[in-house]
């Protein structure tokens, strides 16, 4: 069973991804290390005693749709309550409507924590968080006092609703339409799909935003507004009134992820009374609703990456716990008595090692993430322009980089597992279940890596990524001047996967300014991995570098060396197919055809 | 929906894996390539039109256990018996026996293309020949006699008993036991797990081949025995006798597979009458039953990579059929009206051409190692023993790097379809599931490596393997002499994936010589894999060459240039890994305590 890894986390978060440093420095005022830990052990507590326990039985009955109603499984709608008793709903929500307003560093790390437990649970108020962002930026402040308390303590969710059978990546062709009312309310009529959470029985009224068109807006993306449409109308006393014209329509047979229904939503067909529409309160301008959307897009898919990075800790774990009891054969060099246990055999601890390699550097590139996103909340001026690019740059790595651990260390956990992985009442195989929507959802890992390459790179005509790989630099010298035998041959492993790392990014630079689109696009996916591997062994060399007087350096230290060793020598064939790869890929798309 | 891809298969038996040299040759007696053509043809078409359409619907009722017998999809049961009217399950098997004593070359294509069709369905045969096979090699003829007819017919199927709880990979420590009787029969008591088709309604009767362990057999690997257990006795006569004492106690629930009984088996506790003990007869020797058991392993194996070339080919056409229906975003270059299709994204066109060559790679290594299994089978002295030593080095790179390419191409078809992929309507997540039990049964992909690298590397004190890879270097100076501009850089770059084959070879060899079995162990897997890779784009360059005037000359170079140059430069890494990776796993593993 799941143990949140409560020290490993509290040690990246610190003196990894700079939260120690922060602190020091006053950046998030009061914040010590002790509410830190304290915060962590009890967010750490609820998902190894409350969440993971409840996860398997929910995956197995999941969510079903019952006279128009979604049942969640047993038990959850009880675990949410618990959870947002203890006011883990508002932990980063502004102050103004009860949210206690901690740094986004924090959230990311319990995230993580209750992601491992059940992604398919944590999932509900992830949604609920984007939408209280969203309505925190761009809401009236009438809206604003009637939702967001009730959003910021959980008593109500919220959702998001963007997708339409022939509007996925692209929104800018939905066809969700909007009509004004006389009142300043609009009326809402059109079919939405895949909406996590979109119906459910945890709270008595559901939140949605909802992306639509206005008859007279333009063609696109910028002919699209945003809309708050409740479940349920509210009265002027903050009571229930009544039910929106909206419901869910169907649940979709998913590959994983089953405690979470995934709805077909309907809006304005006059199920509820004979006039049609559902109420919709604007959101920010008319026709500006992408950009309402864009502003919560990058948390969300930062939040996605933690998914993976869940995922992965919980099936490393898994698979660790089975290797340490299975016993199957005589490895090299065992000298115990019958078979050894597999985790002797070199193959399996190669697998495993993999495993906790992939889980500690996506972890620490996600809550790098966080750290940016922080101190671009935190701080002021240039310094705040300088870390909202830095959280611009790392998100798409963040979020492609970690879900894509996710699916390989969960992967590699039905393979230690043997045949025991294929049957799923062992539960290695929920995880990979699980974690393979991760890579797709929020925007592909494709499409965080044209993200990546065609508007992260140019941020400051290249020269934030230039900073950014120069500081890698830094540590590896540090790791070079540490004389630690135990690194190896680490900072000779880095430098050159660093050099890998500046030579891709020189040539997609030169290639974006120069219009060759489909040549940088061509290596895209491949220089997203690139910047993920160097970013994972340097962040591990960071925390072996680290003294945190826990004892456990030797042990990071060694990590650091497996990955550089082991793990890093594939970014030279990364930089080579980002540099040298269009040509032949253009040449063979025709035989696509 | 999937369609054999006759011509494909045809050319790449016939020019990649030397079928139509071997015809020449006269090494296959009569057959000729119209023949050839005429199998695959209907093979493809019952697959294409008989299997694959009652695939889905298969794994979404499963195979269910109801009052001790188990219930097998819907339509799955005439499928079955249209299938051996075809006389399809006799394809390889011996004429004396009814079978037609065809090719394993023909046998493996058709295979693949039933497997596409329905991986849990056309599982059920490949059991069945395993068995016919260890029967015929071991059986005495009374036994032979009463069995082989109705099994090569497919009036009667076979299993295969190895597992139990714990026993494995290590059948050594196996507890299935079995007692002599003055008849010269024996009975047997035992518990065996993860018994594929185990039990149905296909048949009347099923033959069950158990391994077991005599009261004074020695222990471990010398002490287990093969016995003949059917399910219903035989009469003098030949009809069905009394029921045998065995049962199916339980299905397992598994990832994917689901229209294939796994099968919980009890041996021997007086179910049906009052004396206890399932008759079984003797196959081989008493004690050898292991040896009997490898007789049949090594075309198992293959039979299951096989499993893997059919998923990734099903998986391919699928995502390809997807992306070119698919409307999203506006690809660099598209001149079209509105949303390009999604496959001229060259990001999704990547993942496609990725597919398309770990794909036609894995089929050419397949069908290779079935090649050279044939030419042990026909050829005679010194030549059947280079055949016999080339199918033993090549069986475990096919099942391992085709099962692996069957989890990587099913899990990039899903990532193609996006969100639709992770709806199980849609088919694509089907592949995955079922996909992902490759590389783990018929032995590990990690102990196919351990195999690989410690039995089949020191075949012929090295020899073998440094002759094979001189063949390889010929097709890169055919290469380089061709001349022909689509290659582009292939032949440079083969060459130095072929070094890297060579320097990892030698490397291994020495270890392997030195007893540094750990330091060997410890690469297995990415050794392995690099073998692959390296036989995937001397395949690929191999069908480029081959003048076939069907017109897709131009399209095989492309593919082999797409491979050469954006898949194979991996290789560096993997070499890197194998000579270089073993001590920091080492100083790593205590981490793992």
């Amino acid at each position: 069973m799941y143990k949140a890894p409560v020290d490993e986390i509290a040690f990246t978060l610190k003196h990894v991804a700079g939260l120690a440093e922060a602190i020091d420095r006053g950046a998030f005022g009061e914040l010590g290390e002790d509410l830190v830990d304290a915060i962590l052990g009890e967010a750490g507590r609820f998902a190894s005693e409350e969440v993971a326990p409840l996860g398997d039985a929910g995956d197995r009955r999941g969510a079903r749709l019952v006279g128009g109603t979604v049942e969640t499984p047993e038990g959850w709608r009880d675990l949410y309550h618990n959870w947002i008793a203890g006011g883990w709903n508002g932990l980063t929500a502004p102050e103004a409507y009860g949210g206690q307003n901690l740094p986004h560093m924090l959230h990311v790390a319990a995230m993580e924590m209750w992601n491992s437990g059940s992604m398919a649970f944590a999932l509900a108020p992830t949604l609920t968080m984007g939408a209280i962002e969203a309505l925190e930026k761009h809401g009236t402040e009438v809206l604003k006092s009637v939702f967001l308390p009730k959003m910021v303590s959980g008593e109500w969710m919220g959702t998001m609703n963007l997708t339409e059978p022939h509007a996925g990546s692209d929104l800018g062709v939905l066809k969700t339409r909007a009509e004004r009312c006389d009142d300043g309310t609009y009326r809402i009529f059109g079919q939405k799909i895949f909406i996590t959470w979109g119906e459910h029985d945890f709270t008595d009224n559901i939140v949605h935003l909802v992306l639509a068109r206005l008859p007279d807006a333009p063609p696109g993306t910028k002919g699209i507004s945003l809309f708050l449409v409740p479940k349920f109308l509210v009265n002027g006393d903050g009571s229930l009134g009544a039910r929106n014209d909206l419901f869910c329509h169907s649940l979709e047979h998913k590959l994983g992820i089953h405690g979470s229904p995934t709805c077909t939503m309907i809006y304005g067909d006059g199920r509820f009374g004979a006039e049609k529409g559902a109420v919709g309160y604007l959101v920010g301008e008319e026709n500006r609703g992408l950009a309402c959307m864009f502003t919560m897009m990058n948390n969300a898919r930062l939040a996605v990456g933690m998914q993976g990075v869940a995922i992965a800790e919980a099936a490393t774990q898994k698979a660790i716990a089975y290797a340490k009891e299975r016993r199957q054969g005589r490895a090299p060099g065992w000298s115990g008595e019958g078979m050894s246990p597999i985790i002797e055999h070199p193959d399996v601890a190669r697998m495993l090692l993999t495993m906790k390699a992939l889980t500690q550097g996506s972890r620490a590139i996600a809550y790098a993430c966080a750290h940016a996103v922080d101190m671009a909340h935190f701080a002021e001026g240039e310094e705040a322009r300088h870390w909202q690019e830095r959280s611009s740059l790392l998100t798409p790595i963040a979020k492609s980089f970690a879900t894509d651990a996710g699916v390989d260390v969960a992967s590699l956990g039905v393979q230690v597992h043997g045949g025991m992985g294929f049957i799923e009442e062992t539960g290695a195989a929920r995880y990979l279940r699980d974690a393979r929507i991760a890579p797709i959802y929020e925007g592909t890992n494709g499409i965080q890596a044209i993200d990546l390459v065609t508007r992260k790179l140019p941020l400051s005509d290249g020269a934030h990524v230039r900073g950014f790989i120069a500081e890698l630099r830094e540590v590896t010298a540090a790791v070079a001047a540490s004389n630690r035998k135990g690194f190896g041959e680490t900072a000779a492993r880095l430098d050159a996967a660093i050099a890998d790392l500046e030579g891709a990014t020189a040539w997609l630079l030169s290639a974006i300014r120069d219009g060759k689109l489909a040549e940088a696009l061509a290596g895209a996916t491949a220089y997203q991995r690139l910047f993920g591997l160097v970013l994972t062994a340097i962040y591990l060399a960071k925390g072996g570098l680290a003294e945190a007087g826990d004892g456990k350096q030797e042990q990071r230290i060694a990590l650091c060396r497996f990955a550089a060793e082991n793990l890093v020598s594939e970014t030279s064939a990364l930089e080579d197919r980002v540099t040298n790869g269009a040509e032949s890929l253009a040449a063979a798309r025709s035989i696509l055809d």
